[in-house]
């Protein structure tokens, strides 16, 4: 097995276990095109390793994940750059459905922000371990943007209730609500003690068989409480249409320039 | 967008905010099917209306709703007592999933009872506060009824655990562990928490863009984690069933005499 | 109705009341194939009696049910040895959709051991008592097998969010815990107070009409949240591909031997 190369993660296979760093402490670690296909690929290589026993996800520096870099795919209107933000939304649904699959064990730590596809990417791992003072949540509809390839992942891992009102009224929560809501396995004090409990978690998945835990993910998988990709495509036209619209537009300016959107000032 | 005549409900819209009271105070804003049919009305009016941003459900009186009118529509056994009962049950399932899907953040506000019917308008919002002294539950079993309609709508609430000791049980509880099971999103202590908690959450949806909460509930929809009308079907004909059958019959007869029915007199 | 002739269940049906205590207390009570196919003739013979008001299920002596009795069927390798595996496991799995959708009210009083197979039988009650000190959890993958015919009933149970990691870290948790996850509807302080919770609970079921409850229990059967015949194949081939393979063989005979797996040693 060879990993592959990767400009926006870090990668580090020890002892059976592959950390993998979102790499891009000066946005918040957001996610484009490259990073999204750089963790695709990273999941691929490994997949039939079983020697790889799991598979960590980290954020470099004060936050894990922002959420998408809107920057480098909002802006226009018009049939090409609509197309654009399908395939790019899509796509991130698409490897967000093969972290949940997995079959390897799959642990997110998250400190600072873990918003949108941040919260996503959070929502997909079987064991989650936050801090106190985590950022997460679903604000993107305060942008002018439908919670989209993540809200089935999201409504998988806390149930519909509370993913409707957080989508509803784009809502922030910090670590110990993520605990109570659920979205949370582990409620960290701080990055220290958000590190020693994922050892320990490492110890858990260690004393279990791995050929045994890939059939466990299998049975998990064929469940049918994964998305279907008719639902993604659906989200991803969805999501493409606000970005691409007035509402879209007008959020993404109004985020850009530190300034309430017009939905909110015209009230 | 022209609001319909009701005689059961009032409505008051004002600040993109549509208020709909259930307005039967002297029988606990029971649902009969003029009510029911006010309710369809109301929500396919505001439909296409992204000037209305969000939805409140709440109650006249000292309480919420205390469900179906069952004397307006049982007593008699055969066959067209039966297909009255089953078209009525069947439409209130058709009008939840209604309101379930509105493009609209739906918002309810529940003190005093919630049960019954009431209870399934309860699980069906986007957002519900509750009183602390609020009874919610599924009594129905106790009048040789089964949970029909508002089962499926239910179970998408609060899970399957819950919901079957609920419904298998008859069981009645009160906000604070309406809370604790995830029925309702905000435990308020009294009426003026409770109003001033929904202005806070009205604040919330009126900083989402109208078209991206749109989009958000038509992916919610899409999840499939609504029932199926064929699931509505057969619950609309096993309620009738029961209600046209002995132990309905015995049921809403020892209720309205206000004595213990056979299954619980004759051990 | 006449019950069933029974060696490793104790049956005693009173006042409306079937308790089924599993009879094998020298183990256990581990479930090998002739205690499944009397739980399955148990529950078919009083389906269709709706004078039978509620099932009870509880086990004998300081355990509820240690699960499968890996001894019975264990061991070899070779196409004859998986067939039988196959066969064992799918079998659970229907015995448990079928203790799953039985028309009565069934409650689970566990103390001790649940675990694994007893585990999915405490999952598939409409309500559960647990104790304290109870132990319950899926450790079968530090055994080398994975979780197969219980996982789609523990997700249906406690959400696909805390399956995972349950699963995939091999855990086991007592009795508070599988409150605050929501297994079980209620915790006792020991074997007496479980006892008087469950009359309590066993009031509750006789306040509801048994028709009613009956049609309830329909209702819920056809939400589709209970696994297809199909998905529990796939389980069933799982885990006989892992028992009789490396790992399961290795897994059950360090755990014979007491001893830990190569996949712990060898690190």
């Amino acid at each position: 097995m060879s990993l592959p190369q990767t400009r926006h993660l870090a990668l580090d296979l020890a002892d059976g276990v592959l950390r993998v760093t979102l790499d891009r402490p000066d946005v918040s670690n957001a996610l484009n095109g490259e990073m999204v296909e750089e963790l695709a690929a990273t999941v691929e290589a490994i997949r039939d390793d079983r020697s790889v026993r799991a598979l960590v996800l980290q954020g470099r520096g004060r936050h894990f994940c922002a959420g998408a870099d809107l920057k480098s795919i909002a802006g226009d209107s018009g049939a090409e750059a609509r197309s654009r933000v399908v395939a790019f939304n899509r796509r991130f649904g698409e490897v967000l459905a093969r972290i949940d699959s997995a079959p390897q064990a799959v642990a997110v730590v998250a400190q600072g922000a873990a918003l949108g596809g941040g919260f996503g990417l959070l929502c997909v791992s079987d064991i989650a371990v936050v801090t106190r003072d985590a950022k997460m949540g679903m604000p993107e509809t305060r942008l002018g943007l439908p919670a989209a390839q993540i809200l089935p992942f999201v409504v998988a891992r806390i149930g519909l209730t509370q993913a409707r009102r957080i989508a509803m009224c784009g809502l922030r929560f910090d670590g110990a609500e993520a605990y109570r809501l659920g979205v949370a396995h582990e409620l960290a004090d701080d990055a220290d003690d958000a590190a020693s409990r994922l050892e320990s978690v490492l110890a858990d998945i260690r004393a279990c068989a791995p050929g045994a835990n890939a059939a466990t993910k299998q049975i998990l998988g064929a469940l049918g409480v994964a998305p279907t990709p008719e639902l993604l495509d659906t989200a991803a036209e969805r999501f493409a249409d606000c970005l691409t619209g007035d509402e879209g537009r007008e959020g993404t300016r109004a985020f850009t320039e530190k300034r309430p959107p017009s939905w909110v000032s015209d009230q």
